[in-house]
């Protein structure tokens, strides 16, 4: 692609609304991205700190599906709560809890900038990258491997007790803490490069 | 890669015997690496037509840590008899249950061919499919989605009851049934082709 093309492209994505779930910037990747797209072989097009999820569970994904979402470490009692209220709210729907890893795309380029990309995030530890898309432009998708996934509700009713729920914050917590450190990480190799 | 080397390495690599975990080719994904391996452009370096394990959580991988592996549809009974033993043996330790989906690792001979064959994956459903590696040569790492992941034994303690586990065999063998799905498509897609 030639150059001033993908500078356009770059200026008309990062001055767009961000159309994200949360509707706001995820803080704690805000740097990396910032890094990122200080390069000009390179910009953002979706990131996520790391995350955990109450979602309706259905086969296709549409709107409305997520009840709750945490981008922050989270508490027994807290979780326990919002458990309560869904109960509260969701007479006959299944219902997964779902941690997902760190996860960023980034557009690049040439091939080498997307190369060179993925090299540093497997190297910072987001063991699963690789070049995703490779039309118009070269497409990376940086994704760590931190996950927890299980039905929570079925049918209206609670399906784990409370110990295996405050296992489950204890291991969700732990696993967004690495992730945090791997967005570190991946920030101070970009850095060392400039 | 001159094509000659390519060629070489490729009957290198097909004739090493196999160093995975079952020590013997896995049945619903055969014919699928068969016709992956029928293109000169082509060879697979690991498959898996996804798998259910009964893991010892541990922060680093090591030798040792797999207490179960199916690859086949599990039962309620047969898995209660598999926890109960392992529960049996294990008297500290923490046990993660994991299903992961369906994964090829294939070589590739040039940038194209790598492409076509991840465009090729993410049609049948592979959806998270990319180029891993562009060193000596082209490694495409095709996955599926279907997963669950969840700490099962805590300190040689059951943490789930009979209802959860129920829930999970069923979640479990409808995510095996879609992975083999998804192998039969891109079989076919790459059938189409010759």
């Amino acid at each position: 692609m030639p150059k001033d093309i993908f500078k356009k492209r770059k200026q008309d994505i990062l001055s767009k609304k961000d159309k994200s779930h949360r509707g706001k910037w995820d803080e704690k990747i805000l740097n990396l991205c910032k890094k990122i797209n200080s390069f000009d072989c390179y910009y953002t097009t979706s990131s996520c700190s790391g995350r955990i999820v109450l979602i309706i569970n259905k086969e296709r994904k549409q709107s409305g599906l997520f009840l709750k979402m945490y981008h922050n470490l989270i508490s027994f009692k807290g979780i326990k709560k919002d458990i309560e209220e869904i109960l509260n709210k969701i007479k006959k729907e299944d219902v997964k809890f779902k941690m997902e890893p760190c996860a960023l795309h980034v557009a690049c380029k040439g091939f080498k900038d997307a190369k060179e990309l993925c090299d540093k995030a497997k190297l910072a530890g987001w063991k699963k990258s690789g070049i995703i898309s490779i039309n118009k432009r070269f497409v990376v998708e940086l994704n760590s491997t931190e996950r927890l996934e299980f039905p929570i509700i079925k049918n209206g009713k609670l399906l784990v007790n409370d110990e295996f729920l405050r296992e489950i914050v204890k291991q969700s917590n732990k696993k967004l803490k690495k992730c945090w450190k791997k967005i570190q990480k991946l920030n101070k190799f970009l850095s060392d490069q400039k």
